[in-house]
């Protein structure tokens, strides 16, 4: 390993998956179970151009090189320092030729990447519109989990015009703004074809959303099966161990 | 039992449940499983005055009847042969005056009812856009399953037109049309609030989305848990027994 890439104050955990590795730094936003859920939802083919809008710590492009190491991928981060340490981690797993971060606002998406480019745009994006709860005081825990810098709107226009003919946009989001969602999505010419909803158990009400839209697709939406959390008896589900690598 | 009312060809059918019997034509649309699922998913408050759009047997009063008896529903129906046969059902049922079925069309909605005046509207409208598929050849069957009559958007601007404010839309509709419903409620000030997806079993596609939207409602979707119909044996779900009062 090496260390070099790594600050004092970070740390360095592995991800239990093809060797990769990440560094996380206990001040800023550390990735939890959303970017693993979306990382397994999202189709990622062969030789794809990937870009991912707000990328945080880098876990989604790691997860999605994981599974389909012929993949590219460009990484979009506004707040320097988390661009900087996801740089870090993919130059840490020898992966800083195929897996690029950027430090940039996806708002202007258009003076960073190329337009049409892209196969499949992916996005873990902030959690409620801004103003909607108290802003976080930590400005790194702020930006990733509030609208403040960026909205759903923001996303679905940076992917509308990051995507090829037909690409693919796959978005997580919690479940009680899938009405914004599917509205925004379509605002912006992409179509949602797939919907997944992550239950905690299987009698409880939906917490998150998984959608994938297409770039100028015909309406008409698959609504996959529940993915369901735990059992019963509060034990991971067989779906969230193959997930897990458990 | 008053036989007077039933017309040679007619049958009788016992919903099994709270002795109320529905007057059926076997050349007519006849109700399924998915009235059963949307009477159960609606909330239906006491007193409530409800409108139902579309009604074809009457299914949907009798069953809402059936779970609270002092509402007063307006039934609304395009095709006047069903609409005479729902009216002979409620007599049938001794509730013609607390039932009342409406031969017109729902687009012409505002000179059949009075505005702003129900807390609840209810409809299993046709199932898919017009000339999406091939036209049935008989008229009724036709009416019931295809668009030809009315649209989402038709019922979504009917709905607006009638309920009273923060009253409350539940509809049913295939699973693959959710985004359609859901941008074409609020087209019309009808906000999605609270939404159920139908699976056969827990490992399958949903089939089926139960939606309720509120009239200048706040955003916010609650996903409810997912109804699953068939347990991994194939035999009853105990929701679906317990909605079936079996």
């Amino acid at each position: 390993m090496n260390n070099d890439l790594v600050r004092p104050g970070e740390r360095v955990d592995d991800l239990q998956f093809m060797n990769l590795r990440i560094i996380q730094s206990p001040d800023a936003f550390r990735f939890g179970m959303d970017a693993v859920l979306l990382a397994d939802f999202a189709r990622v083919r062969k030789n794809s151009r990937v870009c991912d809008l707000g990328t945080g710590t880098g876990i989604l492009p790691l997860l999605l090189y994981g599974r389909e190491n012929s993949i590219t991928c460009d990484a979009v981060e506004i707040q320097p320092d988390a661009a900087e340490r996801a740089g870090r981690s993919m130059a840490l797993n020898g992966l800083a030729d195929v897996l690029t971060v950027h430090t940039g606002d996806l708002r202007d998406i258009r003076h960073i990447l190329p337009h049409a480019a892209y196969q499949l745009v992916i996005c873990n994006p902030p959690y409620s519109p801004a103003h909607a709860s108290l802003p976080s005081p930590k400005t790194p825990l702020r930006t990733a989990r509030q609208e403040g810098d960026c909205t759903l709107d923001d996303v679905a226009r940076a992917a509308a015009w990051l995507l090829a003919y037909h690409g693919h946009l796959a978005l997580m989001l919690p479940a009680a703004r899938l009405a914004d969602a599917l509205a925004t999505l379509r605002a912006h010419r992409l179509e949602p074809k797939r919907l997944r909803l992550v239950h905690a158990r299987a009698d409880r009400p939906a917490r998150l959303a998984l959608i994938e839209a297409m770039l100028d697709a015909h309406p008409g939406l698959a609504v996959d099966p529940p993915l369901i959390a735990q059992n019963p008896d509060g034990s991971d589900t067989d779906e969230i161990k193959r997930i897990y690598h458990i």
